[in-house]
């Protein structure tokens, strides 16, 4: 090989949980070093952390490098019966991932199952994805550790709130 | 409410599996008839069918009314040790995807689990994911019937064939 075919051939650590929601809006699990040449790839313009811990140094020398600004929207695990989820701050991380001027933006915590699953089913509420495919969603990415009580959360946000910005931003007519 | 917040209101009957791939690319179960309105929203310019199945009447409807192509790449289940999946007709099929004249494009299967999972799989080996992570991510949509032959066919399938074609229309640098 060339070094130029060499390059070509390289594969991408791509993170765990890895996925499109939406033009512009992905999803995965905390991304680790190795994924970083996968995310420069997607010339990611935002990445919205789920988890209240500080982040590392590396992550927040890779967004420095690459002009990516950083959000974090501090949400404890939900364990019931000892914390409950903020619904204030699911439609305040929502409403970053309404604004297409974050795009394109990354969306993860710590798996990519549960915070981001749940953030991710408030959005598809949004789009209006019946109840019935919105937890389809958020098992396919949380199995086997599904929690029936981020679905109540999912179920039990409130979406009219952030209609009138879905609709400036072009996500529902 | 008023007809119009009514409308705004109603809820889409997604299909069962469904997902983003790539800016341009969804994958899903069979679609029904309860899910064209979803479909149609999506402004599809292909449907990609994987089943050697003859397609309902109420889908070529469908299609026809939106100015949707229909392209069907048969392809039978792949059951060991009685069915084997031809290569060739894999190739096909990616190479439809990676042709952006036919975006959007959904593909589709029975379940959207195996042929479809196979089909995205050999995508991911061209955007250069690493195994791990493609099998990552077809285990996450077959679950709980996830085939090792599936997986043998990903790995098998030899995506230097179509890199050309895939740097030609922007995949890959």
């Amino acid at each position: 090989y060339t070094l130029s075919t060499k390059s070509m051939l390289e594969e991408y650590d791509v993170p765990r949980n890895f996925s499109m929601v939406w033009p512009g809006v992905y999803r995965s699990s905390f991304p680790a070093k190795a994924n970083f040449p996968y995310l420069k790839m997607l010339k990611l313009k935002t990445i919205l952390t789920l988890i209240p811990e500080k982040y590392p140094q590396s992550n927040v020398e890779f967004m420095q490098s690459n002009g990516i600004q950083h959000i974090q929207i501090g949400i404890a695990a939900n364990k019931e019966p000892f914390v409950e989820v903020p619904l204030d701050k699911i439609t305040q991380a929502v409403s970053i991932i309404l604004d297409k001027r974050n795009h394109p933006i990354l969306i993860h915590c710590n798996k990519g199952k549960h915070r981001t699953g749940c953030i991710v089913g408030c959005l598809r509420k949004i789009q209006k994805w019946t109840l019935c495919n919105v937890f389809d969603e958020y098992r396919r990415f949380s199995y086997p550790k599904e929690r029936v009580l981020d679905e109540q959360v999912i179920e039990l946000w409130e979406e009219t709130q952030l209609l009138d910005m879905a609709k400036e931003n072009g996500w529902v007519r």
